[in-house]
Formats: structure tokens, sequence, C-alpha cells
């Protein structure tokens, strides 16, 4: 017995908790059950009645008949704990628990969750949950959940699976993806993710040969590692994986603490996860329900400029919604010929004419995609609107198709036939821009990066020996010295700054612990013991040369609580910070993946040309965004964060002027 | 027989070429007018039949039994123009024209558009259309219209009224929303605007008394002037306007034309006409069908401060995906007490706890406005999942619902309610950012501004021209002097920068035109020359005093075709083009309207005391964007576009140090 068969195909289940009274939400899995047609054994599991719904209750799991491969747990309180050592002692092998009061509860119940999966190991018992609403396989007929959406008559049966932290979204993508026709596999509720979580069962849904596409509905990621390794198999096995993500999670906290991390921004730390591991990741909860028949059977399309749609339609309003939307996001729309980039046939379409200029733009090289309209027709003469589309050569260009009515038999009849169709302008737009950023799991450089053997491993490096580091690294640094007491001697080429130097100053130039210009020693000796004065904590001054160049950039690392090792590259000065405007990856890059992420920057726009503005040196900047990310490669990964801020931008080479280093507890 | 009464309510239409194949298109309006209810006469127009679906028809208007109160133009080419003769003839007051061929299909159409407007003005006809779908008055059972949605059974009446610049849009907004349980008024289909246009139609439902909120769907607009004083006066009848508008329309290529035109971008000077109209702006279609009982009978918020939104719920994913949407438009949600800003009452919920928790939220002055989400339970038990809420104590403070799963009979019975109910988290989140940026529509300073005598109202000025003009206008600008050849003397103290004075460079520094830093005579004489004979254009030499300061700002003013005088400010340097940094009001403004659009410049926190930064003269700052805004009060308004770039601010004053304006031809 498999974890897969003990999940999705028990051939018995104990209903631990059901309650014998029909409108209790513990009587919801034994009603969804039967309902839906399980084939296996329902054994009700109740302290107090013989008879539970009019099947035979037992009063524990040790005195039901056996074997029983899943329990679905109930009940409150300690009668958990006890539950699950039942299910050791009866060998069942993988418990969902519906229960709540564990980590969801706040750190004494984290605690309480902790010592019941450890537990439950010991036993030899798989865990799904706590706080799981359970899980549901529309094609085995496994209705095992509390979800109400369930009360629906017929499960839509199809071959995309849903793995959920929220168990609402279990019930809002079924009812919602079968009132438009749209069939699922296997839906999991995954609660807290005590044990099995998010990660193993896109590996196993990897696996499954009922499974074509994948959903996520996340909150936050639990094991970014797992999850990583499972949407890699995935994509081996041509399962493309779509996450829809909230922005929310434990980490915005941890994240905001240090400079790298209110920059990053969890998101956008999570957007390069995705797009690192090969996940589609949709802005809007729709799409997520929508976007399964645009992905099936596709692969990543890796496009290395702007996406080119053509757009066939029979009501101009309706496709212009479409096209405006796709602009925001830099699609582009394509003509046929040279006329307008959308190919209008309204009102005078023919049935004929639809098809033959869709099956052109199938056949057409000039597009990557296509995007057919259909107005008002589509509400009441389902079969005449969509069967043009239908009749049409598709092949391996992705085709969205939007109606603009209320249409729902046109949606369902589009689903039937595989099409990707969608209710609104904007959920169209957003799984079309969805595909065209999807990319292959990036293969990130292996080996091992070396630790200068002098520098500590724990605790905060100061500056001097933060450009140690990057040196070491292979980032170009500003010619320097350390001038310590009585003396304060140095040997740098004037003019110089100095810096009073000491791992406690974080933001030096709001501490007064900076003095730039210093055109001799006259000027050292009368700015520095002021500058010392005031910065109690240090006695020694780092003492540099004065650089300038084109652009400043702030490059960064992070070993993201969330997500692992990360690398950044912004705009420098304020620009970043104000505008957000920086490129994150998961670390290390290879050169070329760090110049993919330096055109992503807006603001470097300065370097690449602009208004007859002169080139700056970007493929030494990517040489040094690669080297700080190969801080990944450190063996024991030391470093929490690293931040070169500024890196200046030279018209050739650059140079690393001010680090800063923070090693872990 | 006033206009609103032939178009809405008239006691006899004529359907000129009404077919008698009623599966044509141009047999619909007598299906439709028929199907719903029509109590007039109906005329069928046919030059080959005397009778059309069983209705007696007639050769021409003119032997049609009269008072007809309007006609309905299908039949195709110069027969329009007949039509419109036999209106006038017949004394129809106002013709609707679906035939398309006029300013739809390129300019030799518009010239007879042109042509037939002008005829239909002497005949005294009043035209909606070409190219229109009719119109539909559904409380008043007048279905006027080919569109194809008006098959449906029963229209859904209410007081939410539509005017569309897509035909197609009609159906679709009727369609969606009669499926939701959302009524409507009048729907309009515009056409071409040739004569009856949106702003006018805006303003006769502004009159009407069963219309209580305007919606707007826009491809361009076509008389900004009309539309905004309508929209005052509706916003006076206390009916919000709302407007879903799509990005393009001819005018992009105007607008890129000049450098204010490409950094404002026509849609954000079309984000400005609406705030300063008083118009509701949605981004998504759908909340455009959704929004009306959020603002119907509410007034503009003006909130000076972000908005808080207070979040009650069953299901704490499905709040979350709203509450996340939310803070991307700076939407605070705040909590009951000091707990967590979502009160989730999960599953426990009863009905009583529910509205009780509601009935607080209205009371409470810690919030402006209350999210409500409901879970599974919405689907299958719609009259329990909505009763708490259409039972609560609703007051003034809108309130929004959110239902997870597909629910149409909760989204109904919520519309019965009169409450808004979204169907999309992203549609709930942005009907609710667009309630809390709603304002007042904004009174602009009135009043003349002056002319320089020595300046000319036509051509460009040159750069000393500009600065003088800036000047009278009352901008502080920089000391400068024009060094004339043969000897080119100038009192300016230095450093200097030269400029070659031409009116045909619009890019100095791109075109080498620019010498900074001069320190002396020297300097100058060896500099200048060179200068001189790089620009060929070029003979006189605009010499300034060296300026600097915190930042660099720019500020612009543009009569735009589409909205008229608009006025920017904006980030100096590049920032403003590359990140698209920049604010947009409507001109004239005020020192403390001009203070408010400062403040959404992001780029400007450097000046408000970033990071200890030292704070730069934003009162000055106001006043300079205030009289550049003043270019709209010039008698005859004879600037094209004029800007400062870049204005320096300084920790006191500002200073004008580059000037570029163009006069209209």
């Amino acid at each position: 017995m498999t974890l897969a068969q003990a999940l999705f195909a028990p051939r018995a289940v104990a209903l631990v908790g059901a309650s014998g009274d029909a409108a209790k939400n513990s009587a919801r899995p034994m009603r969804f059950l039967r309902k839906h047609g399980y084939a296996g054994r329902i054994v009700p599991i109740n302290a107090s009645r013989n008879e539970v719904l009019g099947e035979r209750a037992f009063r524990s799991l040790a005195e039901a008949p056996g074997p029983i491969d899943q329990a679905f747990i109930m009940t409150p309180g300690d009668s958990v704990e006890r539950a699950i050592e039942e299910c050791g002692a009866s060998g069942v092998p993988v418990a969902t628990i519906f229960s709540d009061g564990f980590a969801d509860a706040g750190p004494e119940g984290a605690a309480r969750q902790a010592l019941l999966v450890a537990r439950a190991r010991e036993l030899g018992v798989r865990v799904l949950g706590p706080n799981s609403m359970g899980l549901v396989d529309v094609p085995g007929c496994v209705a095992l959940t509390v979800n109400a959406v369930l009360e629906m008559d017929a499960l839509p049966a199809g071959t995309t699976s849903f793995v959920s932290q929220s168990g609402t979204m279990l019930g809002t993508v079924l009812s919602r993806g079968g009132a438009r026709g749209l069939g699922f596999a296997k839906l999991v509720s995954v609660g807290n993710e005590s044990d099995i979580g998010t990660g193993e069962l896109v590996d196993l849904l990897a696996e499954d040969p009922g499974t074509k596409v994948i959903l996520l509905f996340l909150e936050t990621i639990r094991d970014a590692a797992k999850l990583a390794s499972a949407a890699r198999k995935a994509h081996a096995a041509g399962k493309p994986v779509v996450a829809y993500k909230l922005g929310r999670s434990q980490l915005g906290a941890a994240l905001a603490r240090s400079h790298t991390g209110a920059l990053a921004g969890e998101d956008a730390a999570l957007a390069a996860y995705f797009r690192d591991c090969g996940i589609v990741r949709v802005d809007m909860l729709e799409t997520l329900i929508e976007i399964a028949p645009l992905l099936s059977g596709r692969m990543p399309p890796n496009l290395p400029r702007a996406a080119r749609v053509a757009v066939l339609t029979t009501t101009g309003g309706g496709a212009a919604s479409v096209v405006d939307r796709l602009g925001t996001f830099g699609i582009e729309t394509v003509a046929r010929d040279s006329e307008s980039p959308i190919v209008d046939l309204t009102m005078t379409a023919t049935a004929e004419r639809y098809t033959a200029a869709l099956d052109d733009l199938f056949a057409s090289p000039r597009c990557d995609g296509v995007l057919a309209v259909v107005g008002s027709s589509a509400q009441f003469h389902p079969q005449l609107a969509v069967e043009p589309i239908v009749r049409s050569k598709r092949n391996a260009k992705p085709l969205a198709v939007f109606l603009t009515p209320h249409a729902e038999r046109s949606l369902a009849l589009l689903a039937e036939g595989g099409i990707a169709a969608f209710r609104t302008p904007e959920s169209c737009a957003d799984a079309l821009a969805a595909f065209f950023s999807w990319r292959t799991p990036r293969a990130r450089p292996a080996g091992a990066a070396e630790w200068p053997r002098d520098l500590p491993r724990r605790g905060r490096l100061d500056e001097a020996q933060a450009l140690e580091l990057f040196a070491v690294l292979g980032v170009p640094v500003v010619e320097h010295a350390i001038a310590r007491p009585p003396d304060f001697k140095y040997a740098v080429p004037y003019p110089v700054a100095a810096k009073a130097l000491s791992s406690d100053i974080l933001h030096k130039t709001e501490a007064g612990a900076v003095c730039l210009g210093i055109a001799d020693r006259a000027g050292f000796d009368r700015e520095v013991p002021a500058m010392l004065k005031r910065v109690a904590a240090a006695r020694e001054v780092l003492v540099q040369k004065m650089e300038s160049g084109l652009a400043e950039v702030i490059v960064g690392y992070r070993d993201d609580p969330v997500v692992g090792p990360i690398v950044l590259v912004g705009a420098g000065g304020t620009l970043a910070e104000i505008y957000r405007d920086y490129a994150l990856r998961l670390a290390p890059v290879s050169e070329e993946e760090a110049a993919a992420m330096i055109a992503e920057v807006k603001g470097l726009a300065t370097l690449r040309g602009y208004r007859g503005l002169p080139r700056g040196d970007l493929g030494a900047l990517a040489k040094a965004v690669a080297a700080i990310s190969r801080l990944a490669l450190v063996h024991g990964s030391p470093v929490a964060e690293a931040e070169i801020n500024p890196l200046i931008v030279k018209r050739e080479g650059v140079i690393a002027v001010d680090g800063l280093v923070v090693l872990k507890e």
C-alpha cells in the first residue's frame, strides 16, 4: 500500500468522531462518501453510538474490523492524540486530521502538533493536517471531506488536480470549475502541513496517471526545497504546476528586518522562486481555475522577447478589453497582414470564415498565441458560437477564448473541447501573461565557494572584512586601508573617504560615520577625530579611495528563511527602495542569468545607452552579481545577508565601495 | 416631446429596413420590441414588402402614418441619407442609425458622416449613431436594438443606466448583470456619437428619475467638456457616474509626439480627468457591472488618508484573497480590537453572531468600510448565508460582499437587498479601491493669466522667451542673459552655463547645444564657439548662472486634445520617464491641489525627509506648479505645451533652469 493509494484510494475509511446527526459538520464525510459513490468500506468511530446514519459504528479504532487504509479524525481535544495511538496500534497508514487547535492556534498548539507528529512517525502513521478539510478523488469517487460544497449532485471529473492551503478553496475551485464544465482529479486540503505537505503531494501527483495539471493555492511555503524538487519532477513528467499565492505570510516581519529584505519583500522572493522552479504563477483566483486547458500538454515557451498574440473577434469592444490588459503585461498583438492588430469579423462572420481565419493564425509564424473573442451569440447559440473554434486546426500554439456575455453553456462546450475559455477579460489576459512568463526550471550553477580563512563564520563582519570577502568571491573592490590609533596611518591616494569601522553600525551615513571627499591629510585630521567622537562604537577608520562612475547599483544576497538563498540587483541610491526597482533570483546565478536580471531593472536603462548616455560595463556588473550569488555555495551557508551598496559601474569595470555582511547567529 | 421622451419613451417607432425574415439581424428590433412588451406602435419600413412579421409595412417614412417619435435605421449605403431626409419631412425628432460605413470606416466615411449630421441639424432631426446598436429602456419596455442578448426572456429592471461606446457591451452588461440579479434602467449604444454623445446622455440620465447610478463603457472621449459638465450635474443630483475606459484611442500617437505627452500618456491624463470630474473609475469590466449598489445613494468619501476596511469572514483563505488585493491599492485592514485585522468566524458562526459582528463594524469609528466574506455555505444554503448580512444594521458606510463558491442565488439575494456583492476577490477589491478614490468634482481656480506683450502667440518660443513667460506667471527663474555676436557680452556671475539659443532644438543636451560649469570668460571663449559650430541653427547664446539644489523636478503643461489643459509634476532627470513617476491634474490647480500632486510623486520622497535627507521647499514647488497650470487661464489658450525640466528645488525656494514652450500653430 503506497501513500498515494492510502490517501486517494483507501479500501476502507474510518471516520473518527462521525456524528449521527446528519445536519452536523462531522456527519458530512459519511454523507459525501456515500453520495458520490465511494466503493470501499466506511467505518464510523463514535464513542457513544453503535450506529451512525445506518452504518454499524465502533467505540474505537481498536474495535473496528480491519484493514483500514485511512482514518479521518474529527474529534476535539486530546482525543486526536488517542486516535493517532489507535491508528498506530491498528496499522492505519494515514491519518487525515480535520480537528484544529494545533499550529493554527499559536505556539502552544504548535508544540502540541510537534509532539503529535513525532509520535505518529514512531508509530509509522503519516499525517495529513491537522486543520485539513480532507481530500477528494473525483474519478475515484472518494469524497472524504467536510467541505459543504460537496453537497453538489455530481462532481466534475477531469485531469486537473489541486493542492490547497485553504480548505474553503477546495470547495471554491470544485464548485466554480464544475459550474463551468471544468473537471478535476484529486483535490487536497493540506491544513497545517505537519507531515504530508504541498511538496510531497505535488511529488505524488507528478506520478499520478490521472493528473495532467497541478494547481496550488498557497498562503505560505513551508518546505521550499521539497516543493522545488517536486515541481521539477512534474515538469519532467510534462505536468505544468500553477500557483496562486497570497502575499501575506509570517515572514513579512523577518524580511522587513534587514535592508535587502526590506527591498526584496517576500513576494519578489517568491516570484523568483516560482520562476526558477518552472511554476506558473497566476495573479487572479479565477485564472487558477480557468488556466488548466491553456497549459495542459504544453511546455514552457521560454520566449526570449515579448510575446505576440493574434486576436480574432466578432466584437471590437470585447477584444479590446482583453488586448488593453495584455498591453499592460508587455504582450504585443500582431496583425495578420498589415492591418489592425485585431481581426474583426463583426456580425458578418460565418462559421467557415471564422474557422478559416483561426486556422491561418495557428499556422502563422508571426504569432506565439491566439486569442479568440466571441460576442453576444455565445449566450443563446452556444453550439453555433463555439463550433468554429472547436473545429479549428489547433496545434501547440496556445489558444485562449473570451466570451463577452453570460454564457455558461458555451464555456462548458469549450471546456469539453479541451479549450481554455475565460469568463473575464482580466483573467484571460492574466492567463496568457502567465503562460508566456513560464520558464523551464533553471539549473543553478554547482560547485563550491571558498571562505577566507581569516574571517569568522558567525556574528557580523566589519566593512573591511566584507570587502575582503567580496574580493575573494571575485568582485573588484575599492582601494582601501585601515587607519588605526594612535597615528591613523594609511597609504591610499587622495581624495579619500573615511568611515568609522565597526560592525555595529548598519546605516553609516545616517549615523554620521562617513566623511567623503577628503582631499589631503590635513582634511583627514580635521574631520576624522570629530567623526570618531560622534561614533563611540568605532576606534579604527576605513580609508578608501573616492571612486566615481556612470551609475550606482545595489547588489544583495540573502538566505531567505522561506525560499533559501537569493541574489538581488537593483538601481542604486534611493531608487531600488523608492521604486522597488530590482531583480531577484534564487542563488547562485550564472553570468547569463545575472545579465537577464540586469535587463529587468528599469533604472539601469541609463547604462544601456538610454537617450545617448554613455554605456556602462554591464558584463562586469553581471560578473559581480554572479560572484555575490556564489555565497550560496559556501560550505555551511554562513551568510545571512550581504550587500554592496553602492557598486559603482564605470564605462569599463565595476567597483564595490561599500559593503555589509551579516553572518548567521 | 423632449429628446429623452423621443429616445426612451417613443409612442411610435419606425423600423427602417426591417426584414421579414425573422432570422436576420434587421428583424431583431421588431422581435425584441414585441417580446419585451413595447406598448407603442411599431411601424416597419420596407421598400419591397407590405407586411413584415405580421405587421403592416410601408414603402417609406413618408407613407407611414404619424406621428413617429423615433426611426431606427438599418438600411445600407445611401439609403441612410434618404431616410434622414424622410425623418425631416415627416417630423421624426430622433433617428437612431445602426447602419455603418461612416466615421467607423475611415476618412471618407467620416466626411459622409459630417454631411449627414449637418443635414440632420438643418432638418431638426437628432441622431444617435451611426453604428449604434440601439437602446433599451427596461422599465419602459423599449428594446430597440439589434443586440442578440435581447433574446433573453425577461429583462432585469433596476435603477442603473448604462452608456456604451461598444454595442456588444450593452448586451454584455445586461446579460451578466441579469444573471446576477442586477437590474437596469436605460442602456444606450452611442456608436459614432455624430450628434447625441456620451456627455449629452449622461446629462439626460442625471435628470432621469428612474436612474440612480450611471455606468460608462468608454473607448475614447469625444467631448470631454460636455461629459465633465454632465458628470457634475449627475453629482449634484446624487447620482454616481462610473467609467470603465479602454487605454487605447486615436490620441496615443498625438500624445507621444511631445515630451510631456510621452510622459503623461493618454491614460494618466484621462485618470486625472475622471478624478477631477468626480467620475469613479474601475479597472475591471466586471467591477463596472457589480459596483452600482456600492455607490448608489452614497457620496464621494474624499478621504484625506488611506482607507481602512474591516473584514468579517467565515473563511480565512477567501478573506485573504480580497485583503491581499486591497493591500496593493494601499487600503488598510483594521482589527475590531487589537487582534488580527480579519474577524474570522469560521464554521462556528451562527447567524446571530455574524449579524452582531457586522453591526459592530458599521457602528465603529475605526473603519471606513466593511468587507463581508462568505464561504461554501453560500452555494447550497443561500438564504442562510445571506440573511445575516441582509439583516445587519447597514448605514452610509460602504459594504462589499465576496462569496467564495459558485453561488448565483446568494448573489441575487444580495442584489435584491441592495447589497454590493462580488463574484471575484479582484473585482471586490477593485470596487472598494474605486470607491475610496472617488472625489467630489474639483472646482478649478478661475480668473485670467496675462500673456507678456512682447511674446508671440504662435510658433515656438526660444528658451529666453520661455523663461520670461514662466517668470511672468510667478515662477522664479535662473539669472540669465543673452550673449549676441560678434562680442557675446553678458553679465552673469560665474560659474555659468551656456546654451545655443534656438527654438528649433528640442533636446539641447543631445544636440550638443549646452556647455555646463563654465568657470570664467576664458572658458566661455574656449567652449562656446565650438558649440555654435555644432549647432548651425543658433547664432545667439543663453548664458545662465549654474544652480544646484536638493533635487530636480519636472513641471509640465499640455493642452491635451482629449481632456484639455493638464499640468504635470514629476521626479526630474530620467526618473519621470523611466518610472512614469509623476502626478497629473486638469489645469489650473490651486496650490493646495498642487501640494496633493507633489505628495503623489514617489521620487520626491527624498524632499520629504526620507532617510534623514534635508527637506526641500515643497511650498515653493507647489506655488510653481500652480503658476504653470495658470497657462490654462491665458486668453485664447495659445500654449500647446510647456515644460520646466529641471526646476531645481532647494531648502528654500525653487528655480527654473531650463524651459520649453510650444505654441499652437
